[in-house]
């Protein structure tokens, strides 16, 4: 499996998922700048994945901060992290990533410089080692749920390239997989972007679990068809009562779950429940451009001038929601109450 | 308006529906196989174009029959009529123009040759203008259904470029907006094959109507917060009992409009609706090839060697159709009453 991510010597590297699965592209980040650019134009994308670069942008920011005074880099580290924070709206584990690394240094305000620094890179190796280790246990709980002969739909991609490794919804995918159940996969190509095109099927093919790809129109048509036993996706900001934000569609497909008796699993790490925001719609949702969908590469596909609304995430509420799977343990509903006995 | 099809002295043209909106291009159809070509490779599509098409492919075929028996004429355009038969399965506008081409046939089977031939090309023209009348009467029968001031939803292309001219669904939408109502469009870009985002947007655009295109992962969204006030599609085929086959994803819109209280409506003419055809699961949905989807032009955007699932149309049920609307009338439910009422 490539990585998604990872220290390269000196800097930061990821591989470009713009150009996957046509070509394999390192894409390198020499300051926290380049990561800043990298997630805002989705070289790297996945709320988990983000959580990672967004740590080895602000270890990689504190190196290139030029002072002996602990307090001066805190001031300028601080100000990178608020600059990180913009890079994309919705995924919580971006907040998350760079809350963690400003604690670190808050913690090690009477340290020199040097060792902060040091610090800071360990830590990002940290958080990335962590989320692979996460998307195991996660995946172990979540096979659970999976019968042992099943055809699971997923959409967008939570898979290894959404992570630091393993995948979310694709580590419970690939958990049941190891178990030996009889897995196929369905996924979603999941416009404009075709994460599930690009990304999940090619993931799957690479891991030689079965998997088909569908136009997003089709999920509901199979759904009816007796054709889907199990949903799962993953999130990228689970609010206090367990509604969901995720990738622009999952709405969709789970109100089509729910019409077709189908469970819909969410698969997604502590990190991703955002106990300080209440309710769905106080999530932010990020509007990209509408060139996403009206070109494809640098071809224009709809007429000249065609006016696009392009919502990059959705609203999934909590009672389409049957389950969601963390690395601790699978909550049920009610999410409010489960998601405040889980987390401090 | 652009024509989608005519009469150009000895031959019938077409747009060229493939090559929309970038590029105007006639395809121009020497004999009935190259009409029947036409419809599989989706150089004119829609169900009521595919009969018009279907009505003039047939009458080339006939002036290409060198007999002077009447008899052995009629032996080979019902042979002819049968292979236009299969060139797309799910709208029943094809059998239905079929069916009336080889009617008319039979019923001047003490004519000469010529005569027959003479009269099937008109017969064909006026298979066209009918459907252009149709349509007119369906949308204004339609544009009652809609508020003075409505952001309406449609799926895939039910324009002028679906029909002889005019449209069934944006026929509806053209007349609330000649009307004077308020009317702005959300087209869903209908994946895989772009008719929303090249074919409706590029109609409307036309019109000076407003449209806004989205991936049709995001109309559930849209939905959900109340930026959709109704529903507008067309259909394949409309089995007697009210069930509707249509383009693929019409049955996910559906359902997320009953989920937000939204009413779905289908404009199509009486020659869609099917009463031999008991239920919507009695409709050959046709499956189309995968690279539909994991192409756009000649590049391959999936990975190599996918597997791809790719059925051109889905089914709605019934209970998920808030009325149909046809030229002569509006059906609400129960349909199977209300389709009995309406046919002989």
């Amino acid at each position: 499996m490539i990585p998604t991510i990872e220290w390269d010597g000196q800097y930061v590297r990821m591989i470009d998922q713009r150009k996957l699965p046509s070509r394999i592209e390192w894409y390198v980040c020499r300051g926290y700048r380049d990561v800043i650019k990298a997630i805002e134009k989705m070289v790297i994308r996945g709320a988990p994945a983000i959580g990672v670069a967004a740590a080895m942008g602000l270890a990689l920011g504190g190196f290139s901060i030029k002072t002996k005074s602990t307090a001066a880099f805190m001031d300028k580290f601080k100000k990178m992290g608020q600059k990180m924070l913009l890079a994309r709206p919705t995924a919580v584990n971006l907040r998350w990533a760079v809350e963690r690394m400003v604690g670190l240094v808050e913690r090690m305000k009477t340290d020199p410089v040097d060792e902060i620094k040091s610090a800071l890179k360990e830590e990002s190796e940290k958080i990335l080692a962590e989320d692979i280790e996460i998307n195991r246990r996660m995946g172990l709980n979540g096979q659970e749920l999976v019968p042992a002969k099943a055809t699971i739909l997923t959409h967008c991609n939570a898979g290894s390239l959404a992570t630091g490794g393993y995948g979310t919804a694709l580590g419970v995918i690939r958990a049941a997989h190891e178990k030996g159940k009889k897995i196929k996969v369905i996924a979603d190509e999941t416009r404009p972007w075709l994460q599930g095109l690009r990304l999940t099927a090619f993931e799957l093919m690479e891991d030689g679990i079965p998997v088909s790809v569908i136009a997003d129109n089709a999920a509901g048509s199979l759904m009816r068809q007796g054709m889907i036993d199990v949903v799962v996706t993953g999130a990228d900001r689970i609010a206090a009562n367990g509604d969901v934000a995720n990738k622009i569609g999952t709405y969709q497909v789970a109100v089509l779950a729910k019409a077709n008796k189908i469970p819909f699993y969410v698969a997604a790490p502590i990190s991703t429940i955002d106990q300080t925001t209440r309710n769905g719609d106080m999530i932010p949702v990020e509007e990209r451009g509408g060139d996403e969908i009206f070109r494809f590469g640098k071809k224009r596909i709809g007429p000249e001038g065609v006016s696009v609304l392009n919502p990059a995430f959705d609203i999934t509420p909590a009672k389409y929601v049957s389950a969601i799977i963390t690395e601790k343990k699978v909550i049920r509903p009610p999410f409010g109450r489960g998601i405040k006995a889980l987390l401090p």
